[in-house]
């Protein structure tokens, strides 16, 4: 596959710099790239780096200077950059088809090219619609309602009554719909209570490996349209979480905590039950937002228990001068001691 | 299936307040409760809601005055709810059989009534108790004894010569029996201890997803009996953890810890290995208690490395003021030493 | 199966002390041990328990004196107990040969005395050394490589294009060559950059359970030669893990981080994206690494964010006493308010 810089130009609305007839074979990253490749250059440092590399071409923020290299100019050049990775690496096909080892209920209902792969389970009337590969060795429970041109890896398990949306992808290992964490102490035992709403996924979410979210008591643990959550990721019942958020791995969301739009949560942070982070708040790695709290819109939070970022620092940087501080403060204490004791002998000399 | 208030007062031991007659078709949380519901009100608010809502009866505590709907007062409430939950909501009753997708050793041996799901494997003199559940897609290795009505979700690993007690509930994804993480060094090499132990589960205990409790290196790991464990929970060889706790989610408890009865391990919490918890300590969320480490019974701790919680919160306190204390000083500090400047011209003036 | 002391001493190169011919039938823990079997003193303590205990013989340090029981003096005692557990249980023989519920592409390429268990699936063009134990419902995709003597447990995933190294073993539910986690913005949406590149590990790795080991954008994700991984360790894209690591569990390793040789990271710890630890480097649990941070060879960090543990050390005492130290503080101030409301009062009566 070979395209000229021109029609990549055109493809991603850059401005071109150099020979529009430049001849691309493929894209890769600049430590990775060949002659033929497209390179993508962040910073200055990266655009050193992309001209001494094998890359015959480079995508450049809108402002660059021109290069030994040819160049496309774009307002945004790493989407820029991942549209043409996508021209040159389209996905691999699936096989629509059910494979012989698959168990799938006779009121299961499959869309159009569907693809269920070996040793998978679909049970009774769940709906997977147009254009969806569920993967090896996934389990899909009964009542399961799965939108069109969903991925769902190998080893999957998604439990009854479960809703995901168009374009849903959930990679290997990730349990959806398994029970809240739910009881009530009797008589000095942990009685079970039912947890029998379900998970709701809306369109574009993508989930990592080995995550979980569980089912509400009631209702819905609902996760917004376009929101990625990372690896290893941890959501408990009766959650909702907004659209177009970032979730990075480890990350514990506990129950009924409610997130909004644009919010992103940093590796292994977490969030006690019934917080309220509004839309676009930022939680730094690590930190934990304590039960029923609430961060308003756009702040950015830090520390265990976390606190706005600015106080966090000022905290930080004090209690890293404690030690030293302490020092002086006893310091002080003797000179002001000493300072009383004279006092109070020239005060008794004047008596 | 309806039932009337009276004979859900006479099954969860209420009074009943209001015409004994109402029929009941469910029971639902607030925001989720149609006509005909029972629903329960925590606190004031939700009697609020609980009235304003379409519910038709409300399950209170002992001492709530009358409203304009039937109430069923109960010592324990939520308790109360949480029967007449399982009253309207029976579990699905699996259907006892060896799907023929699934593998079961000759020498395995099941009880009465029991499920072995799709491509679920069981293998060489494996003993699984009366009325169990094994999903689609788990592995139960050889030498396993699980005992009577355990159900086991999609996809759960269970290594060989783990026990499991009767009524073990392990959700799906997760892996008990692994081998321990155990190393001896030797020429600059870590050299694999072998992990020769195993898994032992009480009765009553249930698991989350995607948790892993590892065997032991010698002797057992215990989950005692009715312990309830979160997903993503990772428990190392040999600890030992008693009875009824609570452990949330992503909680990690190194080898050879010891837990006792009744502790609580909030979300994200570390405990370090060789640490021992007594009865009823509670570990507050993010938590990292230190090696070797002795929590006295009843105790709560806070904080990475943890303290008691009071202690935490002083200096929690003390941090916050820390920037402003620290300003503080620094004007203390001239002032003492225009003091003693002062002091010493006064002394040589005298000279 | 029974030795003699004499050619345990032999086999493990330890001075005998005692009867040669003392019959040994087995090796166990000291909580464990029965009359026959031999056990490890790793301190006085244990040697006391050693000897109390139905132990025949002890393993114990170079300098340990005489005992009433016999004993095997070694330079590297628990390297030498680890041996003699290795000759007392030989791993279970796996047996050669494809379950015929396996699922494996006609273009797979299988060495000699291969086992693919129960539902196992093995996709196109992948090739499986000799040797190599492939668990039920593993799902291992197309064009990987899999080394000699590797051992994978239960329900987990190797994704394509992934190279695992000769005798590699990999616990149930981990996932390797998942996706990383990489998105641009463009118009208000995360839009997914595809991940390219693969995962690499080299030989004598041992993975735990619930893992997760994601592909790199470009290029391999890579882990060094003879380094241990715990369960539910996350490492992100582009990380890169040098030799003989120890990686306790739930650790999170970003994208982009360089670990070098000999490194510890204790469990629960976050490292932020490329950051960089040289060798020899430890991490104490819990702790944070800042993005982009490098930390010397040899050091030692703790906290969140992590700081030299001396320093952690001293700030943590610091900030115990800060409470106490903010009264004193109060008391010092009134003090010195004092002093120069005397002073102002003696200056203007000399006025």
């Amino acid at each position: 596959m070979s395209e000229t810089l021109a029609d990549l130009a055109s493809l991603v609305h850059a401005d071109l710099v150099g020979d529009s007839g430049t001849r691309i074979t493929g894209a890769a990253g600049l430590d990775t790239a060949i002659e033929g490749d497209i390179v993508f250059a962040e910073n200055d440092l990266a655009l050193e780096k992309a001209i001494a590399c094998p890359a015959t071409a480079i995508i450049v923020g809108p402002k660059t200077n021109g290069t030994s290299k040819p160049l496309l100019r774009a307002d945004n050049p790493k989407y820029a950059f991942s549209r043409i990775l996508q021209l040159f690496n389209p996905p691999r096909p699936i096989k629509p088809g059910v494979h012989n080892s698959a168990v799938v209920a006779e009121s299961a209902q499959l869309g159009r090219e569907v693809y269920i792969g070996p040793n998978a389970v679909v049970d009774e009337d769940t709906t997977i619609g147009d254009g969806c590969s569920i993967g090896a060795g996934c389990y899909i429970a009964h009542d399961v309602k799965i939108g069109a041109n969903c991925f769902l890896h190998s080893n999957v398990t998604i439990h009854h009554q479960s809703v995901l949306g168009d374009r849903t992808v959930v990679h290997s290992g990730t349990v959806i719909g398994g029970d809240g964490f739910g009881y009530v102490n009797h008589g000095g035992k942990h009685e079970k209570l039912l947890q029998l709403g379900n998970v709701v996924i809306h369109d574009d979410v993508e989930i990592g490996s080995n995550t979980c979210i569980d089912r509400a008591s009631f209702g819905s643990t609902v996760v917004g349209r376009g929101t990625k959550i990372d690896n290893q990721v941890q959501i408990g019942h009766n959650a909702e979480i907004g659209e177009n958020c970032i979730i990075v791995s480890q990350v514990g969301i506990s129950g009924s905590v409610k997130i909004g739009n644009y919010c992103i949560l940093a590796g292994q942070v977490g969030i006690a039950n019934h917080a309220i982070l509004e839309d676009g708040v930022t939680i730094a790695a690590q930190s934990g937002i304590p039960s029923g709290k609430r961060v308003r819109a756009g702040q950015v939070y830090f520390g265990s228990p976390a606190r706005k970022i600015e106080d966090f620092k000022k905290q930080w940087a004090a209690l890293s001068q404690l030690p030293r501080q302490l020092g002086r403060f006893q310091e002080l204490a003797e000179q002001v001691a000493e300072l009383r004791i004279q006092k109070a002998a020239e005060d008794s000399a004047q008596d």
